[in-house]
């Protein structure tokens, strides 16, 4: 499951090992809160249990981009949703896109947008949407991404 | 599960018997493309096998709005996703809805919304987010929704 990017970076799913590093590197991009190592291992396990209906595709896929030494230096997730429309299509959402702080710079972002929307392709969805600050619209045109609507939010 | 909203419409979770009507409702939207009954049959067969951590939240939410007679007149989901930050937090994610076009300048998109946010909220999402067209903020504004960013998106 460890797939070789440039430069000795690789990328992986997400492990129950990486729970203070994935925090960290979350850090950048958000409050990631209290959260246990207990809760923190349930959710990985939660996330193992769902697949698309074909049974073999996962719904969550949480990968971390590691360097030669293992350290976490990215983290970012594709989850698919299955729906009635085109034909009963599937559209790959990704979120929670993070760079650790110490890595930034090194295009890993780019690196993880691309891997993650290789795996929306191979799992067939018809299009993969995120959200994102206007200021980091030209990141994600680089990418193959252009825009496509506006995100509306309510809070709780 | 069926829940009356005002002027003779109530609202519930869509169900087999949907198929023709549901199909035509979305058309308004999107390509439906050729979904069979059959496939229609199996994705909310899959639909109704997942749940979140607490094994009794569905994932997917996808409710209609029937008028008195129990035609469908409205049709949208709010799937949840549960993630790592805000203390291993959910968010909703509305997708897809869509007003038939004979039931349209009836206020339905907005009980739908609001119903579908408050589905989201007693699920315990922080935040509830959803994608539309620049023209169609208004609309979500009316119904609680602010501006919180771009979507972007990659087709295959």
């Amino acid at each position: 499951m460890i797939q070789q990017l440039e430069n000795g970076f690789s990328i992986r799913p997400i492990s129950l090992n990486d729970f203070e590093e994935v925090k960290d590197t979350l850090s950048a991009l958000t409050v990631v809160g209290e959260i246990s190592p207990e809760i923190y291992a349930s959710l990985l396990k939660y996330w193992d249990t769902l697949y698309l209906d074909d049974n073999k595709t996962k719904v969550y896929n949480v990968h971390v981009i590691v360097d030669s030494s293992g350290t976490i230096c990215a983290v970012g997730t594709i989850f698919l949703e299955k729906k009635i429309i085109h034909c009963g299509g599937i559209v790959g959402h990704i979120e929670d896109i993070s760079v650790n702080k110490k890595c930034q710079g090194m295009k890993l972002g780019k690196l993880l947008i691309e891997h993650l929307t290789n795996v929306g392709r191979k799992a067939g969805c018809y299009k993969i949407i995120l959200d994102c600050d206007v200021k980091n619209t030209g990141f994600y045109e680089k990418c193959g991404y252009s825009n496509a609507g506006v995100e509306m939010q309510i809070r709780f």
